[in-house]
């Protein structure tokens, strides 16, 4: 559909046929016997390079023949004489669609910091390191549905408007039609939300799961992939108030299916990114070391490409959280007193001491489960001892958790225990424990934040930067 | 991943191989010579038929094989002696993962208005009608996602909070971490929304377009798909507060260009869904004619799979606003005074019109385009003429308008003066002017509302029947 992109006619075999490139310039290059321009429409992350002879076209027009200007070149396709690229575009005729004033546009040719890209979301898009990050971006969410859709799930809508509260994840965002400067109050002087929209209070979703678990349990299997929300006031480069959450619910999948599945999928969806995206993986390979070239060599990242494939190759390691507390109590930073945080059955396990595990002992992703019930969601089922619950947490290098996930409670006397146990009004969420009540089935599932995963494989540092128009504290614009 | 599905055991041969059967039972019917279980797991809309013998299980168990009841069977797969099946299961074990009472459970085998089924929205896909839908809805939405990455383009992932009401498509929801029952003030004793969690006044967005543009004038080709929101007070079938849109937009397609993509997509789209859900089609078929056996012949709809392929088959009706303001004018209904709104250039369409055109004048999908300037967005790009503008509405029986879309204005100086002729602050969108400072292209785009699609694939005449929990005018349950 529509015309030939660019990385199409870089894959044509060169015969001098008439071709028509069209594209934004990234450098426009002037020697003695040639004009040389490089364009580039996002396709690929290779630019057409494309050649005029000097004299071929007036002062005034190579003028706005600048970075950032969108032409369309009408040439033959001929073998290049020059190294690095196979094809090139003899130069019949141009059109400029729109200039870009050099003196305005902000890209121009050298190096911008990405805190200076952040501000202008609107055109890093333009930039080799975003759009890479944006093709792989896509290609990654296209292999999470192709992945679930092949493996007979289905992919259930959950709402963002939500009424429920339930899932205690974390500070909600207020959504409201009701007019702050004039708010209809009861009787007794309190706001009326009797009033409000929805007719009562409602909030941005924190997750999909419990209306997931509704899906699964009439579908089977079923898998959510949409935004998500948090009102943290936290300022990190871990986290977003508005971020893309995948999760799978399956019926008849207990603690162990759950984690083969969480391990499948992962693996699956970054060998697609290895298949699909070589060149983009390529070039943000080279970016990441260029970054770190200034770094004593045992801090640098392993390469790229050699970390997606080290996780896609092997087995991820699985342990109980009671042996990774043993571990890291016999470990040489415990004894070293060189955690910052202490160790002991019954902590929440803090970033140093995950990366231990997976970065410094085992060398590989880690799951953990059976974690104790304490530290842990209500809605996840309790293991026989009463004391540790069916929860496993997928632990990447660098990222730290990736996958949050557990076996879900089924039975309604214990589930009804542990929500009056955490403080949730049963009434709020009558809908959820009825599937308890009405054919219940063990079932179970986990939740990956699509941009901590998107981080992993392109290697950024800062999840602002991986997604084309973040949202965080003070920040909406775009 | 996970157990063998009821749709992978039904396709498989019966060699009276150990079989294990997991699922909700629909029906138990008891004969003087067998007992029979139809078990369901939302993989397919076929049930597979379990069969037991008389006094093989105590009564006690038997209780509480219910409609409802979550089963699992172990058996062998043998060929079945009855119609209507080719295997069913001779059952050697039951177990009862959980019962479902009979005097509480609402799902009982009888016909449930529609009404019904939506309050309780958390059981309804449990029905033969919606897991139908939703599996259909699964298939369209996979759909899209093959069909975009097919053709190059790349998945966007829009912002749902936006602090911009440029698009102006209708009112908003607010987004707000303040505290209503102590709202911050300035000096002047306003509301301080510099205090608000982003800095700002923030809503749920009604469209990505403005941010899918700017993907487009990077990666050529992209597409959005996601939640968006209206909070208008409208209690139609036809309206949602919060559905999914669809929304790809492109460089370097003109207005012929856009035509023929969204032609080409959502035939495409369509024929999916005809040759990967035939069961749940033919189902709703049926589905649909039952419903209007009392209606008189020529109200009833034409039946489902043929309409579908209808679509497919024939090439859409290109016209533009004016010509069809002329067939309307010279039309029966026009002449006899028998519309209920007026007829003249410069209208917008209504319903009748449209449905006049689509339904009895061309009896097939119809575009329209270039419409007046003021009944259509600030965006769409100016004809020559001044008068019109390069929109296209894809109009279709039944449902009406499905797709909108238009070539959007490229011009700076000409997209400057609409936006301040419609009112918007160039300041709120400076962001979206920029790109046509720099590198302008002519491009274009268009919506797509995914629940009128697969209102329309399906049958169902209440937008609320084809997402899985409807968010409208006081309600946001579940």
């Amino acid at each position: 559909m529509g015309p030939l992109q660019i990385k199409e006619i870089l894959q044509t075999a060169p015969e001098s046929q008439a071709v028509t490139v069209k594209g934004w310039v990234r450098t426009k290059r002037e020697s003695k016997n040639a004009i040389f321009i490089a364009l580039n429409d996002g396709s690929t992350i290779h630019n057409i390079q494309a050649v005029a002879e000097p004299g071929q076209f007036s002062a005034e027009l190579l003028l706005t023949v600048t970075t950032g200007a969108c032409l369309k070149i009408e040439g033959q396709l001929v073998a290049s004489q020059g190294s690095g690229q196979a094809v090139e575009v003899k130069i019949n005729d141009i059109l400029v669609y729109g200039a870009a004033d050099v003196d305005a546009y902000p890209l121009q040719p050298k190096k911008h910091s990405l805190e200076f890209l952040r501000e202008i979301a609107h055109l890093r898009p333009r930039t080799n390191t975003f759009s890479a990050i944006l093709r792989i971006r896509h290609a990654l969410a296209f292999a999470v549905h192709q992945y679930y859709n092949d493996n007979g799930f289905f992919y259930l809508h959950t709402p963002v408007i939500t009424a429920s509260d339930a899932e205690g994840a974390g500070e909600m965002f207020r959504v409201t039609t009701l007019d702050l400067n004039n708010l209809p109050r009861t009787e007794e002087g309190a706001i009326n939300f009797k009033e409000d929209f929805f007719g009562r209070e409602a909030n941005l979703t924190v997750s999909g799961q419990l209306e997931g678990e509704l899906g699964a349990m009439a579908l089977s299997k079923i898998y959510t992939f949409g935004p998500t929300f948090r009102a943290e006031n936290s300022n990190t480069t871990r986290h977003l108030a508005e971020f893309w959450m995948i999760e799978p619910e399956m019926a008849f999948f207990e603690l162990e299916d759950n984690m083969n599945l969480a391990e499948d999928f992962v693996k699956k969806v970054i060998t697609y990114a290895l298949e699909n995206c070589k060149d983009d993986l390529n070039f943000l390979q080279n970016r990441l070391a260029e970054e770190e070239k200034n770094k004593p060599q045992n801090e640098r990242s392993i390469p790229l490409l050699e970390k997606l494939s080290f996780v896609v190759d092997n087995p991820f390691e699985r342990l109980t959280y009671t042996e990774a507390i043993d571990i890291l109590l016999k470990s040489k930073p415990h004894k070293e007193k060189k955690f910052q945080y202490p160790v002991g059955w019954g902590i929440d396990l803090s970033s140093e001491h995950e990366r231990y595990l997976v970065e410094k002992h085992f060398k590989r992703p880690v799951i953990l489960t059976n974690y104790p019930r304490e530290i842990k969601s209500f809605y996840m089922k309790l293991d026989e001892d009463g004391k540790t619950v069916r929860a496993m947490d997928v632990l990447f290098p660098g990222i730290g958790e990736i996958i949050g996930g557990s076996q879900r409670e089924d039975n309604y006397e214990k589930l009804l225990e542990r929500v009056n146990e955490v403080g949730i009004d049963p009434q709020t969420i009558w809908w959820y424990l009825e599937t308890r009540k009405f054919g219940t089935a063990p079932h179970s599932g986990f939740g990956l934040g699509f941009e901590r995963l998107v981080q992993f494989v392109t290697g950024m540092g800062n999840i602002r930067d991986v997604i084309p128009f973040p949202r965080y504290p003070k920040s909406a614009e775009f």
